[in-house]
């Protein structure tokens, strides 16, 4: 079984990468909760921003600088952070660059920030970047002021109690099949097709939701009103 | 060849429901548009305050009400709106079963207002929910201050030039084949895998986008920031 937080993360995991991207900026608390469960913090292009106003530098950056502020590029290039930067015209957001990257060095599970905001194709492209990594292996986590997101595959999960509600979107076009406990509505060995909206805002009704996917993937969201 | 408007719109339909459901409310300018452009105003539980504010009934009211402020409540039991009441514990959501309602009463094209906001649980369900019923030739247009979006199946589509950039999400799990041309990134051709963000922010270089869709499907975007 694995055990999340509240947050959705994996408290197993031992080296866990932040990547803040552009969108809409995190706030500083945000940023610093997730400073403080991360053991490398990875800018894509204007996601270092956010970081800059709060005097922090991230260990790398990794984007084509195209929307980064002229003056921050510079203090960036006075500073002893890491860059890598990549062409503009490209066949990769910088998003799935700086992700690929943090997984090629080893972080188990990412934490992202910054991945959605008013444009729903670069929210959407980032909500299905979570599908291709996950079912590749390597677990995100999106986090905003009032979601947390990340995919899961075949398996038993379980998800400590909030007032926070928790949803589940599938993302397999066969649709899926699980078993759901803890939760106002519990299901039994259910099937739902794909492109329903059957398993949105559920409560937490015991200390902890059991999850028991048996087939298919899905998006899990804990998430409260503004 | 499908032609789309600016707003995703296919022109040739002539019944057009517009759906208004719960989430961030849309601005009074964007239902005038939407108003213009359909034939039947279905509300969505609590997508019907917007309108209320607006001094405008819709023709039919479906959901369990139970986020419908009272005194919206009782000036509608006055009115001559019509009004379908679910029971609060049901299978689906008010939106799918509003929808469903629209293609069952024969309209071709809906356009979907307030199914986005800062919950991603819903806005990502309503999102499935157009994908869902795309797949059985029930084509749904989501709108909101900035963005248009639709799904797509194999097939041409021509989109009229604009200041917006135009993106495609690939929902098929199979991912999906395409040319683009009209866009300042075209493609011939082109394999792009489910869970890759390949296909975001392309512009317009010519006066009409041509997409021609051979394989899979996919969420169409027209965004522009904010």
């Amino acid at each position: 079984m694995i055990q999340l937080t509240e947050t959705l993360l994996n408290p197993e995991v031992t080296r866990r990468g932040l990547l803040i991207t552009g969108g809409r900026p995190p706030s500083p608390p945000l940023i610093d909760q997730a400073r403080q469960c991360c053991h490398f913090t990875l800018c894509a292009d204007s996601g270092a921003a956010c970081l800059f106003r709060m005097g922090i530098f991230p260990d790398l950056i990794i984007g084509d600088m195209d929307s980064l502020a002229p003056d921050i590029y510079a203090e960036l290039q006075k500073s002893h952070c890491q860059t890598v930067v990549l062409p503009t015209e490209k066949d990769y957001t910088d998003t799935q660059v700086a992700l690929e990257w943090l997984f090629d060095h080893d972080y188990e599970e990412v934490v992202l920030l910054g991945g959605t905001g008013s444009r729903w194709d670069h929210s959407a492209g980032n909500g299905f970047l979570l599908t291709g990594f996950g079912r590749r292996n390597k677990p995100i986590v999106m986090w905003d002021a009032v979601n947390a997101m990340r995919y899961i595959s075949p398996g038993h999960y379980r998800v400590p109690a909030s007032d926070h509600r928790l949803s589940l979107v599938p993302t397999d076009d066969a649709g899926i099949g699980l078993s759901l406990s803890g939760l106002y509505y519990p299901l039994e060995g259910a099937d739902v097709p794909f492109g329903q909206s059957l398993l949105i805002s559920n409560e937490f009704s015991e200390p902890y939701a059991s999850i028991e996917l048996m087939r298919g993937d899905a998006w899990l969201f804990v998430s409260r009103d503004a």
